[in-house]
């Protein structure tokens, strides 16, 4: 009995998108997907009630984080982190293979896992394929990662090429060491950095492997989007095509429709709450900036298209105020807009998919957003969904 | 025809107390009532309808920090304070008085008006009865405060008189300029520090005027409960029967429930929701410090009787986590909870009251919370629910 299972309703007969459905043990949700980033085990802000209200089937959270705090074993005597936080839809939790080497003071790095200090307290913590698959387990998520070697970008080969092998050896051993296979699906990740044979290699050893699902990491981490599109372009299409693909860590939204537009069916990002808390909302018509001096009496919503809660109860004259007076309600309202936006943005998605004109709406979509700054823009920020400050 | 309608259900046969429910024209609450304060048109974190689910039917917010941000031109021109913040019950809204002579700072004081330098950008603004009233008029809360001067703690005699004098004036000018008595109820306060005769000439003077409702300020300004206690109970049983009585800035358990007793009416304070975002959580136990290491496994929830939705969906070992990782749903969550216990803290009030009980509550209130330490103790910060920390 598998932990997933995945259905293609419809391929797009101009694109390479597929509209589809993913059943886990806590349901189901649509692909393609957007999932809003909990990393502690909370999307900022929101109760779960007011996250689920935005449309969000499935959330993401990080082990690395829970890790150190609260520990698995905690989350664990809670009966999992569905019960924990009181969210109980799917839930994806990242291994913490990026943050291992991006937020924490790396000790040692060796071909059996890492030794590093923690970034809250300094301890000196082991993390190994066997040791994270352990604490995935332990946190229950539907869908878990293997522990990869995410490299940083710019990247030397054959740098880039020992973290691939690592990579290939740790996806077996997480394989291996995973004891809960019939209810959490374990993803595999891709890595090799912008060159292709690398991708290539490490793509044909994970896939002999056969893996549920399969996840393009090393992207989104710094490097330009007209580096990351041709890597994206070439190697999600040769993936399962009946597995899941999962491109971490991106969320701008031209980058998610023309990933769709590749094969991708999974996507994570920090960039709704993000930008949330920082009065930045994306509407229909493009980026908002709610501490503008023109919404002072402007009594409208964030965006006359929307039906999230923000936008049925509140104006922008109000959000704009309580920005301007530092009160949290200002951050929470923006959290939930942008998180049903992106919602909505994903179903606008799998729509043109099912009716053929996915190319159309990559087109409208590039017309409002292409050249738009985005604030805490993934690309000067690494991989967004997997820093502190989601 | 007036602006608020009193009825009292029952006085109980050993206290002072009354049980009863004030008509408004946003709908009805109940008395004793508290009211949770959002000083800058919001209960910091709550979205209204989870403020509304804590059982809460009126809540509190500041004409000063109104006029200062967004103006109240502003609010007006969304259609008033409940269309503004969108929170459709009751709303009263305290004068200002207060907060100019504790927050702004002062440049002079003369006997038509105030004027001081605004705390936020230093612009000279002049509040005087008229001023005041045409403010409040623009936010339209269903109750609203003359404009007064709130003596500090402690004040020589003489000072506090002139005070009282100007008190007694500004609120025959407040009445005269007040533009909307058939939808808007307007309260006078009753000052005189914690000078008997003062009080009694304050009182009588206010009391003949007739106006729809009294409250007693100028106490929780910063001195000892037993100073507090002699002037509520000597005084507040002079106020009209017939009228609504309010105390500002009172919120510990005890002090609520005595000062029911005298027979006081309605109370506002920032402490469940200050104390909330510190991890003091109010239990009908007493107090509980939820960053404490022996919550990490405790999955039970904040309170076993409680039935808010904090108690209902979220565990204590939760809860800590959230607040040792700074995740905002801590404060949230604690927010909830205590304004919910505070709520069925009146309604426990309301019974006792009807069942001629109070003094045994009381009783019980003081072997719960009496000498146990309150967070952000009103006695240490001065009127609570007029700072700008609310």
């Amino acid at each position: 009995m598998s932990a997933l299972k995945f259905t293609i309703s419809h391929i797009d007969t101009s694109t390479q998108a597929r509209a589809g459905r993913i059943t886990t043990p806590h349901g189901v949700f649509d692909t393609p997907a957007f999932m809003p980033v909990g990393t502690r085990a909370s999307v900022k802000g929101l109760v779960p009630d007011l996250l689920a209200g935005t449309g969000a089937q499935i959330m993401l959270s990080n082990t690395y984080h829970l890790v150190l705090r609260p520990g698995a074993d905690v989350v664990a005597a809670a009966g999992g982190l569905h019960k924990f936080m009181n969210w109980h839809k799917p839930i994806l939790t990242d291994s913490g293979g990026f943050q291992v080497f991006s937020l924490a003071s790396l000790r040692r790095i060796d071909e059996d896992g890492v030794t590093f200090s923690s970034h809250v307290d300094g301890q000196l913590i082991r993390f190994d394929p066997v040791s994270v698959i352990e604490s995935e387990n332990k946190l229950g998520a539907d869908i878990i990662m293997v522990f990869d070697e995410c490299s940083p970008w710019p990247v030397g080969f054959s740098e880039a090429k020992v973290a691939v092998e690592r990579t290939i050896r740790w996806a077996g051993e997480c394989r291996q060491a995973h004891q809960r296979p019939d209810d959490q699906a374990l993803f595999a990740i891709v890595q090799g950095s912008m060159y292709p044979e690398l991708r290539q290699y490490c793509l044909d050893r994970l896939v002999e492997m056969d893996f549920p699902g399969y996840a393009m990491g090393g992207l989104s981490v710094g490097e330009p989007p007209e580096k990351r599109k041709p890597i994206v372009d070439e190697f999600v299409p040769k993936l399962p095509q009946d597995k899941p693909r999962y491109l971490m860590g991106v969320g701008r939204p031209v980058d998610l429709v023309e990933s769709v537009a590749a094969g991708i069916d999974m996507f994570d990002c920090v960039l709704p709450t993000r930008n949330g808390r920082n009065a930045y909302a994306f509407t229909t018509n493009g980026p908002m900036r709610l501490r503008n001096e023109k919404y002072k009496l402007d009594f409208t919503p964030i965006d006359e298209k929307c039906q999230c809660y923000c936008c049925r109860n509140f104006t922008r004259a109000y959000i704009r105020h309580l920005f301007l007076v530092n009160e949290m309600l200002g951050p929470i309202l923006l959290s939930i807009h942008n998180i049903a936006f992106f919602q909505d943005f994903m179903r606008e998605i799998r729509l043109a998919i099912c009716e053929n004109r996915l190319n159309s709406l990559i087109e409208q979509v590039k017309s409002v957003w292409e050249g738009q700054e985005i604030v805490a823009d993934q690309n000067n920020k690494g991989n967004n969904n997997k820093t502190t400050q989601d």
